[in-house]
Formats: structure tokens, sequence, C-alpha cells
């Protein structure tokens, strides 16, 4: 783990190959669990030689860094493609949250997991993790303040901490889809949705709040 | 990983050398990770023989087992603890969870997300972490609809999507907690019990919701 400093920078361009092995090492990783797996368990699953896999991907960092970055930018898109003219921000949101935490299937949640218990101990994919995290805060922060401006949500809504919220609860979301076999995706997702629409009109700055929260019982 | 079934019913009652195994073996799981360490590393952190520390647990499984009850065991019993003339319930709620996710080192959070991440691959482990979140959610469940009678909570809250609520949050309150090193826990818990709070009063039973979700936007 301590020798992936350099390894981990994630390939840029994928060609079908670099496809065919991401999601040939998603699938062994979800089975075997990425600590376990080995580049030669992935090789075999994409139909490849382990020589030929070094050719494409130099470590496992390499590869969970690869698909990261796949994620990255397919969900970097859906955020860019936000725009009040396809109607309001929260269902658009909503929309987003079907596609990648729903519709995805639960595979994708156990090798998350994976990928966060690692980064828990490997500072090199903590903050290749932080880098996703930036990039689809970023987005969001910019149209949560479009909303407001166009009246959507409330002027004095506090969008970090109510983006925090639902970033925890949808991290939370993935972590019982994978791990809760029964879990109830949809009506789990309900509940995600339900919350972000109470949160949005319940996150006032902290300077709105104040006389408010004194009394809390 | 397969031969664990019958080696991870947790004992019991704890001796003073279960506790002082269990303590090492947190330090151990946190730093190597779960899935590399090995029982050597155990016995050395607890500063006893392998052999010796088979006489209290026979694999990894059985000491990840004992860490989870001793945990459950401890929520449990502050759960056990809730009552109306201590106070309002969200306060005594708010209060475990100041104990159990914020106060509690960082460490904790790093072997959850080890544990959850096994969790995802493994029945038993997974069958196991179902037990503790039953017994933590009959609790919640009976103190809830005691403040529903007492007017503390809206007669018409939805007790079990807003524990589900709460607890999707809690967990990636405890994936950033453990993943990201600059986490400020203090503020992320903050963020956490003004939204329990905020869903208290907004997410009320599907019955009573239905005239409001047709107009969502």
């Amino acid at each position: 783990m301590s020798s992936s400093a350099a390894a981990i920078q994630p390939e840029t361009t994928l060609s079908e190959r670099h496809i065919r092995i991401l999601d040939a090492a998603e699938e062994v990783f979800a089975r075997a669990g990425f600590h376990a797996a080995t580049m030669q368990d992935v090789a075999a699953a994409a139909g490849m030689s382990p020589g030929n896999l070094y050719r494409y991907f130099s470590s496992k960092n390499a590869i969970i860094a690869g698909m990261a970055e796949r994620d990255r930018t397919t969900i970097a898109a859906d955020f860019a493609a936000l725009c009040p003219s396809r109607g309001a921000l929260l269902d658009q949101l909503e929309e987003i949250g079907r596609k990648h935490l729903i519709r995805q299937p639960r595979d994708k949640a156990v090798i998350a997991l994976q990928i966060w218990a690692e980064a828990a101990r490997n500072e090199e994919m903590a903050r290749m993790c932080a880098g996703i995290e930036e990039t689809l805060i970023g987005g969001l922060i910019a149209a949560l303040a479009e909303a407001k401006r166009n009246g959507e949500l409330p002027a004095d809504l506090d969008e970090q901490r109510f983006l925090l919220a639902i970033s925890m609860m949808a991290d939370g979301f993935y972590c019982r889809r994978a791990i809760e076999p029964d879990f109830d995706a949809v009506a789990g997702g309900e509940v995600l949705f339900r919350s972000m629409r109470a949160l949005a009109r319940a996150m006032p700055l902290p300077a709105a709040a104040a006389p408010a929260t004194e009394t809390q019982s």
C-alpha cells in the first residue's frame, strides 16, 4: 500500500481496452474484495495475460483510481447538465440520485465500501476520494446558488451544510445497500429524496437560525 | 473468510483479558486494516503469545464479533436509559450521538469501515451487523413512540423512515470521519443533529403526506 504514491494517478483517456479491464476489475473486486483480489484475477476476468494488463494499469491502486475517475467523469457530466430550463433543481438532483444510487447494480456499492475502507488507511486513496468529492461539491454549490437566486430554494439556505447532510445520507445509503442483502433501495431512495426536500427548507444559514436554536427542546 | 461460520459467535461475558485483547485488536485493525492484520499482530499488541490469544478468540472474525458485541452492549445500554424524565428525547439522542460519533476516537470509525467492507462480502458478518442494527432500532422505535404519545414529536411522525434517514446520515458521518483526515467531527455532528430535529417535524406517515407529495417541485 505504501508504494502506491506514483501508481495512483489515473489514466486520463479510456480506450475500449481500459474500459474492459475496469468492468472486469469491478466484478472481481466486488466478489473477492479489493484487498484479496490480485492483478492475475483481474487479467483472467478481462481475458488477457497479466503482462498485458500491466501495460494498461500498473497496480490495483491504479485500477481503483481509473474506476473512480470514470465514475467522477459520469457524475460530473450529470452535474454539469443541471440547468433551470430542465425543471426544478431538486427534481434534477433526485433523478441523478436515482441513476447513481438506485439503478446502478449493488456491486458498485460493494466496491465503494472497499475503496472507502482502504482510503481510511491510505493517504493517496483518501486524497483521490477528496478530489472526487471536490469536483462534485463544486458543481452542486453553483447549482444551489442559482436555485436560491431564481426562488426555487429559500434565499437563506445554508448550502454547505445542506450538501453535507445530503452527502452523508447518500454515503450511508450506499453502505446499507452494500451490507444489507435485503435492503430496499427504492424505499431507501424515497427516504433520501424526501429528506433532501425537507432539509432544503429547514437548513438556514446560522445567522438566521441563531434565535431559534436557543430553545431546542 | 468462508470458514468463519462457527467462529463468528461472540464470546458473551468479557473478562479483563478479553477487554485487553479487544483494545489491542482495535489499534491493530485501524493501523493495518482488518484484512492485512494477523492474529500474531494482535497477540503482540496485547502482550501475549499467539497460543494464549487463541484461548480467548478463535479467529479474527471472532475478535470482530467481540468488538461489535461490546459496542452493541454499550449503545444498547444508552438507548435503554432513554427516559422522558431525563428531558426531551431529541436532546437525549443528541447526547448519545455526541458520545458515540464525536467523542470516540477516529480509529473507531476506521474499524467500522473495515467491518462494513467485509460485511458487504461476508454473510456471517452481514448478519452480525444486522443483529446490532435490530437491537438499536428496536429500542429507538419504542422511545419514539413514547415521544409521540407525550407530545414532544408530531403524532403523525413516520418513525421507521425517520430512523432510516438518521441512521443513514450517521453511517455517512462515520464514513467521512474515517476517510477525510480534516473532517470536522464537531461541525459534522451539528449538521447531523440539526437535520435530525428538522426531519422529526418533516417526515409524516405516507397517508398524511400523500396530498403534499403530488406537487413536489
